[in-house]
């Protein structure tokens, strides 16, 4: 690393131009206006039908050590602008050196399944503040989320098999293989190859041997052996550095001499070839030999599409190792997540603050604020949001996403509406059993979150899945689970639209 | 972060099974003897003619601070096997906490030009510490030789443009952002957003605003001319928020208001839609205007195929934002490189270390070592490698790998034979100008090199670059540019496949 990057503050970790506007605010006075950003992403990743959300215990870190540093101070003044002259005046400066973040942040937990236009974060504080939370929010809830989805997919192929997440050596950098490991946790991974992933993150570890320990012997019989007379608690041979199933019968051998050892031969491991084939025929002869309990591990490029058709050969394997495909996300390196301004304190009747009061519309308070675009898709909704999930006994029913400061009518029916078609909608009943996604993170800058464990976010992805309609989770043209906005919500984003077309062709 | 990553030692970023090997190298008595290992990748990412070697500096910072701390090993000392026993005996973490690095590392400098089957890294040393360095050579040297080459690939369409790199956001978790804005900027990008890659690595930041900071104001003129205001000398105004050549006219009626002011206009810049047509209005716009060296920017998920397609349909854009595509090098997001052993110290006789005096095949000292494979490319090659390139004043002709033990030959022609057909071969004579790639890094342990500063690495891709003959850059089918096997290693190539392959079916 040049280490430099560990021996640092973060909080530069964000564009310029997050730090040029957060000045533009400072400078016109407005720095300290209350704002309130969306973070969420358009498509679930991999054309599938969900998302599961990850990466808020990073957001939690980061913000928790939130704070210019001296040098990041000295590197700010450093930089000019087109004149050469400094691109920032002091006082500003001095500005940032006292900042200290007093944002409110409500989030959907880890481990939660979530859907495009949800928001996954939602900031709410002054404007300069949740500008410069932008880009690092969006960086370590966008990786993390997208790796928990991959390997929740994998899990839901690898079903009770062993998924084993070795990808380490492909990762995108350092922290590209510590976040994966992590996410890839979450998601239904069962171990790491990772090392300090363990020991960071209290992940299982798992690994035997590389085709350079049976290099360094003269013959494959005598690494195997060695290895086994080493380590006789931790038995997986790889066998496929010269000749695959002459590998099997070697490391059938080695099992032999374990089991006079009163060991086991705990697994083989086949990395290359083609491994229906081999699988199937690897498990005659450990079957053969009375090594039926011997477990068959497989790796090589694997992902969800090759799992799959692997099983659906018949391929005889019970621990998949999963790398590249995985860690990266490679047939998706990226969420495409973002983060838009939603709502901006009114200066003009900053008293009138509580909801209740005001009334219906609460717009003396707020004003809305969206992004326009050509495609609909790229359209912003407006308002402080918060997402409720409509369930039954046999699972989850539909989100619909509303805006606390104007769905006032608590106990009454709620109407839902189809952004992509307004004329689709749908009623609940008052008493139709819901949950609101998005829970308390920080109050006012404090962190008010008590994070669970890794393990309970792990199993809170499972129970997740187990509530969406099987359709949801098909890899093909998945079923769509119904999200949409509450009625009020519609109007007021449908108003919105309305009056910005008007005004943007003036 | 959780800033856990951030406070701890990174030896233990390694797969698990580099630790079971150590502790069988320890165990067996052969952790000491000396190992030969080549760290390459088969095959040129993007399905392109070249690779742009980076990362290098990343490898002397981890292996400078390499070294296990109390904590490691205390978790290291909580691993247990599949009988709940502890997998590795107290003496052995002992042994790893007195563990000094004394390997001997030569590798081919950052910026250089380099293909598959190329030793990027050598690794000599005592075998326990080459296996112990496989997992994070390979992370560091892998991520960023890929983000160079698509850096360098972007450089190529941008021709003389201004290219920014802006992936923060997208980028696979932090120090997926940090080491690729890093290595961006070595493979051509100009500058980034990434502030704290500005300040740690000495690399151009640009940035000026965000849609949210147009949302944030009662109308985009006011948003315009505020920024202006606050920021005169770096104007470049974001226009797409609302409609885009509505934005463009707002943004001439703020630069004319600059103007007066003895500023100017830096650029405009567009984030969405159609970018060719709405670029060729925006400039007819800004020149009717007399806005003709105001510069047009385009961003939305840019990567060398559209850039190359909108400069085809003559887009009028003169500065490239890439992001997402770039950071996460999103249509390959992995190189597959590996890290094989190719040689190991023959106990029998040590003391005839000199291969002068050994005489042509200096088996006496190394057993040369290979995995065999059914597909060719998988097959390793053996030898302590360099790699020769041969040249003439027109640029670079050939590449060709030898066995430093073997090729004593020196001031004799030479042959190159082609590992995929043995029948093509190349001569060279005795005075052909050439380079050996592979300089030394560490002795010993010891750090030899010289790091060049980011800069001079950034300036050798392009003279690098421009050795390549123009069909080796091209994207389609590009001409594959020769690398061999010097005749002597091709031979004991062949000769160690024919053994290995008759003793694997015994």
């Amino acid at each position: 690393m040049t280490n430099k990057l560990y021996d640092t503050s973060l909080s530069l970790l964000t564009d310029l131009y997050q730090v040029t506007m957060a000045y533009g605010y400072w400078k016109s006075k407005t720095a300290e206006k209350e704002a309130v950003f969306n973070l969420y992403f358009r498509k679930n990743p991999f054309n599938g039908g969900f998302t599961i959300a990850c990466g808020l215990a990073n957001v939690i870190g980061y913000i928790n050590h939130f704070g210019f540093s001296k040098k990041d101070l000295r590197y700010l003044r450093t930089l000019t602008g087109n004149d050469n002259k400094p691109l920032f005046e002091a006082a500003f400066l001095d500005y940032l050196a006292d900042l200290k973040l007093t944002c409110s942040i409500e989030a959907i937990p880890e481990g939660t399944v979530v859907f495009p236009n949800e928001p996954l974060v939602r900031v709410r504080g002054p404007i300069l503040q949740c500008q410069l939370l932008e880009t690092p929010l969006l960086n370590l809830i966008n990786f993390e989320s997208l790796i928990a989805t991959k390997a929740a997919r994998l899990r839901l192929v690898a079903e009770k098999d062993i998924l084993l997440e070795f990808g380490l050596r492909r990762a995108q950098g350092v922290d590209g293989g510590m976040t994966a490991s992590r996410a890839a946790y979450i998601g239904g991974c069962d171990a790491t190859s990772n090392v300090l992933a363990g020991k960071l993150h209290d992940i299982p570890v798992r690994g035997t041997h590389a085709h350079s320990w049976v290099m360094s012997f003269d013959d494959e019989q005598q690494a195997f052996d060695t290895y086994a007379q080493v380590l006789p608690n931790n038995v997986t041979l790889l066998v496929d550095t010269y000749d695959t199933l002459q590998g099997v019968r070697h490391a059938i051998e080695t099992g032999r001499k374990l089991e006079q050892q009163g060991h086991k031969l705990a697994a083989i491991r086949l990395d290359s070839g083609d491994l229906a084939y081999l699988s199937i025929e690897a498990r005659k002869l450990l079957d053969e030999a009375g090594f039926q309990r011997t477990s068959i591990v497989a790796s090589n490029d694997l992902d969800e599409t090759i799992i799959t058709s692997l099983k659906q050969q018949g391929a005889k394997i019970d621990i998949w190792g999963v790398g590249t495909k995985l860690v990266t996300a490679f047939d998706q390196p990226a969420l495409g997540g973002v983060y838009k301004l939603a709502a901006l304190q009114n200066e003009t009747s900053e008293e009138t603050t509580d909801r209740r009061v005001t009334g219906h519309r609460a717009t003396d308070r707020w004003s809305y604020k969206m992004k326009l675009s050509e495609q609909a898709i790229k359209i912003s909704t407006p308002g402080i949001q918060q997402v409720r999930r409509f369930q039954d006994e046999r699972g989850f029913l539909a989100d619909m996403i509303y805006n606390t400061e104007e769905m006032n009518e608590l106990g009454r029916p709620t109407t839902m509406i189809d952004p992509m078609d307004f004329t689709k909608r749908r009623r609940f009943d008052a008493n139709q059993q819901y949950e609101d996604l998005l829970v308390p993170i920080f109050l006012d800058g404090k962190c008010v979150y008590s994070l669970p464990d890794i393990h309970a976010v792990r199993a809170r992805v499972q129970t997740q899945l187990a509530g969406l309609h099987p359709g949801v989770k098909r890899f093909v043209n998945p079923h769509i689970y119904p999200v949409g906005l509450e009625k009020g919500l519609h109007e007021l984003k449908t108003e919105l639209i309305l009056k910005l077309r008007e005004g943007a062709s003036q």
